[in-house]
């Protein structure tokens, strides 16, 4: 009967919050993808659309990482109608040499925004002009606020502009936001001006049509665009994947299916089969990065299973560290 | 902060024992499938070839039933070697209005094995004679010992015979079936003979070759075949299905790919197209099943979602009412 340990939300929230160590550990997870051996498969999804809801699945293995997390994530959209949140979920941490359940990351899906957040910090370390200073955010959900947190971990930001298409949400978290990161953060009703004064854009919406422009950007800005992971989402105009120096997919499978690749192909503005390197590739060395400051770069970010087992494992390394969770016996 | 509620293996074992209560509930799942509606995206399947193991993920969604289970399913073949089970794995019971997590069931494989017997059992009460009257079990492991006492569940059964590779484990578990079924159960060292005296045949092996020829059938016979789950396993000579009457797969557009029939496909025996009603399509009356006792009916079982809701709904119903588990917020 295997010892399983369980950490609640409260618990995960303690032992790992967005910080350097998170967007190293997530880094690691793309960095292993790119040098093989991984083994990641499709996304199990299962739509419910009795009850509006649908459900992902996703798992992957990391040669050299003792375990193995796969993570159950629900979305059921009517939840706020009562009053709760849309998205929950957890993650199973499994041995890797025998199969085993190792513990229980009752996260309602925090482990999978930390993640995320941590993915937009790897790509705008790795894509991003060092001298950038200033980011606009689209979007004015949790992933807004996570995914400029995660830029000043890795940027000397001096500002930050958020556009919503409710004004009065992105000045609210404005609002919320210039105490916690200490710099200057303003809404800004103009999405063209938005994108237009930043060196590092990040759109975090779950739009179906796009709210980037191609027209609007400039020489030397990187954007990650994070909201699509579904086959009918699309946040950047299809020309800005023709307007950029480089583009750098988390999965290619995935973006192809699921990520911004996926519009610009339907569009015709990218070749079905037309390659590209990796961000974990390009991590790696395999294949180069940005190579002049003027160019601009666009990451596009569908969310990968190497990402929750690169996570998972750091969740319980905290816990095991610090004795937090409870031991269940089965 | 959602209410878990956690059940281990010892209060699975006790709240859902395989009795006809396992049996109905089953069923009533693979009726929901025929009825329509119901949603089964396919097995999540990563091998872990650095291990020996696999990992397999089930779910799926049933009109009318409030919960959904995701099931994990772990197999390491190097276990037994360092003492441990080859299997384990846990099923976790979300709401299907909310996608919240509603139980953990820490039940190591264990609900798999009641629900893969009971539909054994479901099988055999819709094709087998009424009058079936002896049984042979095809293999010595669990699935050996739980399968025949799934048939004693839904058929008078007055003898039963084993056969296994390894004569000596055939007569261990026949050893220790006597007292519990209470019926004569003999070991039989010749494959032949074993299936020829039965009127129900049940094979529950991992076999990657044949392990019953289609010479051996008799008019009026039975068969589950239930051990396939994988692309490369296969129990019955393809001709079997060519010699059988009525061929019933759980699910066709697993069994073509996992199952019995995938054998039969690639032999050439059966057209890579060829439509077969399934078991919860009979059992609804919307197809025929058998027709005339002399008739030899075959079941092929690769396993279903629906059949880890249906069990697992069961669990959290009995632990409902018995006040079993312990509830844990997170």
């Amino acid at each position: 009967m295997p010892t399983i340990r369980i950490l609640t939300e409260a618990e995960l929230r303690a032992a790992v919050p967005l910080d350097i160590d998170a967007v190293e550990c997530v880094e690691n997870g793309f960095r292993a993808l790119a040098r093989g051996g991984v083994v990641m498969p499709p996304i199990l999804s299962m739509a419910i659309a009795d009850h509006n809801g649908e459900v992902d699945v996703k798992t992957a293995y990391v040669p050299g990482i003792d375990s193995f997390a796969l993570k159950v994530s629900p979305g059921f959209f009517d939840n706020p109608k009562i009053g709760l949140p849309s998205t929950s979920g957890l993650m199973v941490l499994f041995s890797a040499r025998t199969g085993q359940v190792e513990a229980l990351l009752l996260d309602n899906g925090y482990l999978t925004d930390v993640r995320t957040a941590a993915a937009g910090a790897v790509a705008a370390r790795l894509l991003s002009r060092p001298d950038a200073r200033t980011a606009a955010i689209i979007g004015t959900g949790m992933q807004a606020r996570l995914q400029l947190k995660a830029l000043t971990l890795v940027r000397d930001l001096e500002r930050a502009v958020i556009w919503g298409r409710d004004i009065s949400k992105a000045e609210e978290l404005a609002a919320k936001l210039i105490g916690p990161l200490g710099i200057p953060v303003t809404a800004e009703p103009d999405p063209a001006r938005a994108v237009g004064e930043a060196d590092i854009v990040v759109t975090t919406t779950p739009s179906e049509t796009p709210v980037l422009k191609a027209d609007w950007l400039r020489p030397g800005q990187h954007v990650t665009a994070m909201g699509s992971d579904q086959h009918n989402k699309n946040e950047l105009e299809p020309a800005c994947l023709q307007r950029a120096d480089l583009y750098v997919p988390d999965r290619l499978s995935q973006t192809r299916g699921l990520g911004e690749l996926r519009s610009a192909i339907e569009a015709g503005v990218v070749a079905a089969d037309a390659g590209f390197a990796e961000l974990g590739t390009i991590l790696e060395g395999q294949a180069p990065g940005r190579t002049a400051p003027e160019q601009i770069t666009i990451a596009d970010l569908t969310g990968t299973g190497v990402q929750d087992t690169a996570i998972a494992t750091l969740a319980r390394q905290r816990a095991d560290a610090s004795g937090a969770g409870t031991d269940f016996n089965s």
